[in-house]
């Protein structure tokens, strides 16, 4: 088992959290949900090192410096999700775990928000459970690294 | 916090895992998943019923019974998560929390196999992570029924 | 003017009318409907049989069986309507009046449930009437088999 | 229950009813339908005014004349079913029961005439039964106004 | 060999040739191009009536009285070649020689211009000659008629 | 600067501003509308004249009269945006200003409600602001016109 | 060369061939067909099997059974060919010969009828060829097997 | 008026004329349209030459030798209408008229006969008059070349 | 019974049967797979012609000679079964059985092998057989001349 | 009325303006247009800042600034008009008025430029404009603030 | 190193080139363009054998016929790029390098030549360099070859 | 001939290349190829300076400084060659040639790497030959520049 961290990565908007649409992304904020996967991390003896950016570009490098810096990359995209190759393909050169989440179902909304290209590269996919997404999604990841 | 069991529905030629195209879906039979998911499902002190069949007919039916008597459904649909409008009129109709499981991630294998009819009707969707998923899918269904 | 009862045929999940989606389909029960339709077939001098199955198959063989014991089909197909080409093939072999029911008016909703497969082998179709439906289905019947 | 009398409303070339393509529509000219469909409103005691067009624009100021005016629209719209937004929008201003009716069943035609942009504004639809529709039509929407 | 005049029907903006886009349309007006048709015509003993105009209705009852007092009908329906189902039908139930007439080559402009609704119901079409389409259209006709 | 007025043209069920789904429309009528343009182009000196129909080839008379009558054009053209091609062929013959004119973006609303076939031949687009829209588009004729 | 039989599998509506669209289909019975196979098979020393079903589920159990106790299957499966992803499944677990046959040629005929969702997982297909078609697929299926 | 004859070019299957489906090209052979076009031509004083072939380069190879050598194309390039961008590019490079003839309306039949591949490289089309066509084709080229 | 032979036409790089992708295709030559059929054929008491051609125009004139002097057609059109509308027309004109046949069930591949347009004009099709498959086309020849 | 400033956003290479494509957008430079609003604004009392970026992110994160220090978004996105949802997710959690502008009339151009992703999040759009659509904005958005 | 010489196929229409759309292909002859790429061959050791045609059929023999004979192939394969998977197969069973040569770049025209059925088969692409492209294919060959 | 240097510009995670899918990229770094690209524009007495970078934002940025400073412009854009319409507009904008430059044939992979929005502002494009694609692509700049 791996001693470096997880890399909870976020992508654009989602430093809005808790104000912007609350109905799908509830009243919780961005920071709120990084406490419940570190703490959750942390039950498993694993570290979680955690990014947002509304930055395309930042997003990329950063998986980039996580090739060998991290053990597993926990990513929600967001508005990304359905257009951002270059993530695609920045985490298909990462050898790691991946698991894709979101906090809402998104077959349940507009149709541009169903296709993701971040699914093909990812290790699974969890979406829907709001903020217990976060736990559900380091414990896939202590699950693929063999940390249970 | 319900006393009713959780009911986990199998879709069909799930009652050939272990033996069909374990490069998709591992060597575990169904019986040792159902295990899994029991064993979880009692951590959190909930009951787990579980029903496989190859008959769409027969998983409507059971849905149907399920309104009084579950407090949750956990449903690998398999092939007819992608045809069966049936299934997804009477989760609909269902009150309590549904969890969509499947074994790998559907984004990266065939077409027709990443359209899905039930996600609209879930709660949530976890898909990906072979056997670690049931146990994914009923720590996710306590946390929606406050067992957690 | 055929001595044969009319069939009142009923898909998938519509036994659960009265509790399912009131908005769409009302709070009156399938044995509601049934009753209604049944005394409408009364009063014309004709007998009405019906059959409710969540079951495709069970649909078609009843098809099939009524070729030679009944005078016409009513039948509301539910989520079968969008998919089943085998009710399609089963109806196309059956001789007598076929009237297509619906209760809501499908191009009001999602997009899936605009299409019909029933339509192309049905007399004619009647939809968006809720309960009153049935009485004018079973009145079209009433004419086309020249009971009026 | 209203005094005030349904209107009959028939789109373009219905004028021509009894001379044009008889398999599709039969051999009794509008008049004859008229005659029918005012004789079943006059059995529920209600009274009905007709009107047909080949002018999208005489259909429109018709039903606007008609908010006021009427109890209940029944509208053939033919060819102007599958292209009049205009109609549409016209009706969706219309605050009463509006019937759509065809003679023939659209599902067993060419594929341009499956498409209705009346269905969404209406309340439920006739389709298919010839010469009987313009009785159903009237007995569905002497239901809708209580006149059972 | 029919007494009945010819009927040349034109479409909208049709009485703008001559001034509109005559890189499309050439300099002719549409005066010109009656005369040139009326011209033809004569040569062959045949009389030549005509009627421009904007309005789709006008058009449709035109066609419909031609029915009994015309012996061909000779049609350039302007932009309602791609859209106009009513002027569809009504050719349709009309039982004499139809030519449809275009000046320019519908596959060498805008995409909307290369459906026509007019041909399935046209005995032939004649598009890309300029002016000298109304002459040869004239002719079609003569030759349909046995005129020639 | 032209001396010539302005033409406010207004399509199908625009009549009706002010009863009709006010949510999207607003509670002022058409005239409150054509009241303000009219204010507004005599604050610029300028003249407008206005014109309401729900017939499409009113509509492209009123166009074809307005060529040498008017200065400019604006239009709201109201369910005729999406499929007049007539309309389109009339506009793309008027040699002044065109501005095309909606009280709602259509873009958030009804997906054919979103392809315009006015646009091409517009000199420029405003939409969603409902009655400040027609001051607006006044002021954009103005500046074309170069009366500012 | 296996001693176990060969299953002939028959998809919903085939137990009315010779009274269902005999132009398409002929006027033999099903038994006929039955008849004509088996005689083929035993002409090569195999035995034959067989099975018809309008229940989906049935035929997916049927395949299940027949992995350990039959040597090849022969599927015509009707209108469930062009939807049934469970048979699909079901037959790409099987792990012998499967040969798809269908009595008319799907290409001649109604567009849904010419996708087949079996073909993937068949290893060959023998179709149009009406009832001497059973004795082509047995033929086959005995070259296949090494029994000719 | 150049000296140069006219080409009538023929495509793959038209040798067969008068013996394949004559309900859609009647029963005159190619021959009989060769004779009706030449004397069409001999009337306006103009020489016309004709080839016919199965061989797409065939076709091409002769449209490059027409360059010089012939004052105009009239070709039915039948099935390779549709497909044949060789002989629309061929076409493209040939500087005198070309006019594209159909016996039939392509629009009444099959979707695959609707589209062409030769018009946007043509001067007009004539389609649907049967062996009118090819006086009628001969007519619109001697009007092309001023030798009416 | 005919005494005519049976013809036997490959298309466009068949003939390089044996080199190319064995993995589709086996490790026979054409000429191995033409002997199988003839010896078939004599078996029947029929005689086999053969042709191969990288030229559709060299097909479309063998399918012409064929007419009236061979008794049946067995087409593996390789890659013109997906294109070639001139073989599609010529074998429409050809009277007498059609047998298509492919030695890989195309719908195994690439998407553009799917579709067929010699399918329409078949009479039945054998496909996914290898080599047994010239075997099968010629009994089911023999079986549709009667010589069985 | 509020006291903070309007914000002017610019997508990428509008930096460019009055070098680029002056047939489109005209000779004026950014800075030109800028000043033209921001005299518009003063002559409502109102005040406005500017930015101008082709990092998506800046754009991005200067909506999320301007939560809590603007009173309203006028922005032209250029090519990010097109794709970018993060741009339109961070608008949609913006609470006050947003105008879309374009400086020509989408629709005249290439068809990717006609699908916004912003329109959905804006209150109205202005286009077509050119240098004039920047007052017309600002006059907008004076006008949804109670500003005028 | 191999002592065969490369191939160069140019097909249909390229023998107009110097003469046709020169504004797409340059004034230079295909003999020109044969010298440049033969001298560049040379420079490096090497032949260089060419071909022209017009049919598709010329082009697969040779193809076919280069396979023991030449050691690689640079085709421009002109219209039969977007169509003809009869060079694609034959190509497919080339064993050495194949270099697709445009002379002008395909994207910046009409959508159909945007479609490469030659790509899949292909080493590489140049395209767009008009003259210049001859060379540079060649000095591509060069380098898989290792001759440089 | 200009004094200024070619500008190679690098689109996203071209930085890893060397250990990213060498199966399609090769081994080489990112750095081997801007030394090979570098000596053969030194062979033709230019200079060439490079830019990698995951930011769109930036090569946007460099794109515009570049059309003063720079010569020509051979971009790799990675993933953005198939959805940044902001790299498209800026290119546009540059007046000297354009290379565009891709290590694998994208028309043999995943169907999305198939569509360019650089060709359509690209002077050529080169791909599939690996590494020796950065030096065929300088001296397609060296042509295009007069150099050679």
């Amino acid at each position: 088992m791996s001693d470096l961290p997880i890399l909870l990565l976020s992508g654009p908007n989602l430093n809005l959290l808790g104000s912007r649409e609350p109905h799908h992304y509830g009243t919780d904020t961005l920071d709120d949900h990084v406490v419940t996967a570190r703490r959750t991390a942390e039950r498993f003896g694993l570290a979680l090192d955690d990014l947002q950016s509304n930055h395309e570009g930042v997003l990329v490098d950063a998986i980039h410096a996580a090739r060998t810096t991290t053990s597993a990359i926990i990513i929600n995209a967001a508005s990304f999700t359905h257009s951002s190759w270059a993530i695609h393909d920045a985490l298909a050169a990462y050898d790691h775990p991946v698991v894709e989440l979101h906090l809402s179902n998104p077959d349940g909304r507009e149709k541009w928000r169903r296709t993701s290209v971040i699914s093909p590269v990812a290790t699974g996919t969890i979406s829907g459970f709001k903020g217990d997404g976060y736990r559900l999604a380091v414990e896939a990841v202590a699950a693929l690294l063999g940390a249970t």
